[in-house]
């Protein structure tokens, strides 16, 4: 598989040894009312329940932990990304377990929830323009200027083995190995479904508007062939679908996922998904991350919080 | 025990054989960034799990169970109760589990989403005007009309015993039989702190305001002499703290728990529990429940529900 590949199964497997000290074992829950809507047997991977609440700490930390050398002396002098989201957050806190300074590059138009949660972990965090080009530009400079690393939020190899651990909890916890994979992703943006039908890597044409911020960006070189080869079908789903399976979640399941992590019973819950043979009775659902922006509820917009506990270290 | 107190330590051993094979032995979580918050050890009962949503479910089952005799013709026809929250949809789940109709008298002026939930669980809702006189007539009227018998959501010794079994698990879960056992309540709602500083039984002199909308009803004659005699202490929180700890929960733990759920935390959290001894290291927080109205937040309300699962049968 490593010819083929950026990462072969010894190193998703050298990935979890390299991590499991640190990370959480993650419960798989069920939900009686959840299964008998599927019409099927669902388990879901919790990994809103994850340190930094997203799987995103498993990629980070293993890249960390195998991009560094044994010796002291080539130890990187900071870790730089371009990710505001979940893998800015996990970067920062898994450089700090390795005694690490992190620079996360967020544009200046990225929401005050985010710089604020990047912040909390403890990294500087450093301004582009809202351009690919600006992004790319200040990311180089930063590098140069800190010596640092560049740690690609989803094609960098050490992340995809490492973000590949959660497989192998699943295999033991819940299902049994021979497993088909599916993909889910918004019909806002569904470069994953589009590669796969023109059989070549297609990124989104612009831009996606959607409400799962966690899948905006589009598949890479190193992911394709993976993708291409290994996962059995793509499901897409409208924003109403991913939006009314995470209220599912919310109301049901009493789990505060973020939309991104929706997007997988959405598509388990899809017209297009009764297509699929009953012999698929147990499907496991990564819920991949807890992160939602709380001040876009209503009350507690109104919530003032007591001045002892503004700030939190972590 | 007994003599003084309406139900005895045995009634709730009792209860708990009563009930254990229905419900859910609830997860107790952890969270490090808490902990740090609070400077204490805390541990998070997770009622929010439970069936139907809260720990309502230990009490009416327990007394459905209790009161009904062992032979069929004793068996009362129905069940009745008045309340509109948690007590009202889990004494309807746990009269289905024995076969008897519920029956839940209901203001009309209550939210529609307090109605749905509860004809969601099958029960019949039977409307009262929005007074204390209108709500107790219609009670009696219908348990006359049903021949049904009355499950009061918290004088009822039966359903007292019953709440009393998450102590039980507590016990065994996380902590040593030697507790201190303190009262947390809303400052809009103190009549429990009143109680105590009185030295008799208080209730709110008014319907009060609060965001905990499971604790606006006063304590009752039942429960005035256990908390005057067995409740060490009693703290009132504002309800910024109320909404500051519910939303701790929901970022920091990703538990959907309702605003009443966040009082316990609140409390610990507050200024005045500074004064507690550094003795008190660990304390387990129940977390009640999370039967939250999801329409009140922002972008949910856009969510419209795809046609095949509008109606979800229990």
């Amino acid at each position: 598989m490593s010819a083929q590949y950026c990462i072969s199964f010894a190193d998703v497997e050298k990935a979890h040894t390299n991590i499991r000290d640190s990370v959480y074992l993650t419960p798989v829950l069920t939900s009686s009312i959840l299964n008998q809507i599927a019409g099927r047997s669902l388990f879901f991977k919790c990994e809103l329940f994850q340190k930094t609440g997203s799987f995103k700490i498993r990629g980070a930390l293993n890249a960390i932990r195998s991009l560094i050398p044994d010796t002291l002396e080539g130890k990187p002098k900071a870790v730089v990304t371009h990710s505001s989201g979940n893998h800015g957050q996990a970067l920062t806190f898994a450089a700090r377990l390795e005694g690490i300074p992190a620079y996360i590059v967020v544009p200046q138009t990225a929401p005050d929830c985010k710089k604020l949660a990047i912040q909390a972990y403890g990294a500087s965090i450093v301004y582009s323009e809202p351009s690919d080009e600006s992004r790319e530009k200040v990311t180089q400079r930063i590098m140069q200027e800190t010596e640092g690393i560049l740690v690609h939020p989803n094609q960098e190899p050490a992340v995809i083995a490492g973000q590949g651990t959660i497989a192998l909890e699943v295999l033991n916890q819940a299902l049994k190995p021979n497993v088909k994979v599916y993909a889910a992703e918004p019909l806002n943006a569904d470069d994953c479904y589009q590669s796969k039908l023109k059989g070549e890597l297609t990124p989104n044409p612009h831009p996606p508007e959607t409400i799962a911020d966690g899948v905006k960006s589009s598949i890479g070189l190193n992911t394709w062939p993976i993708i291409r080869d290994l996962v059995d079908d793509v499901f897409t789903v409208t924003e109403d679908e991913i939006k009314y399976a995470t209220q599912l979640v919310w109301e049901r399941m009493k789990l505060l996922i973020e939309p991104t992590a929706g997007v997988g019973l959405a598509a388990v819950l899809s017209q297009h998904f009764q297509t699929v043979s009953p012999e698929v009775k147990n499907i496991c659902i990564v819920l991949s991350g807890g992160n939602v922006d709380l001040t876009s509820l209503s009350w507690v917009k109104q919530a003032e919080r007591p001045a002892p506990f503004q700030t939190i270290s972590v």
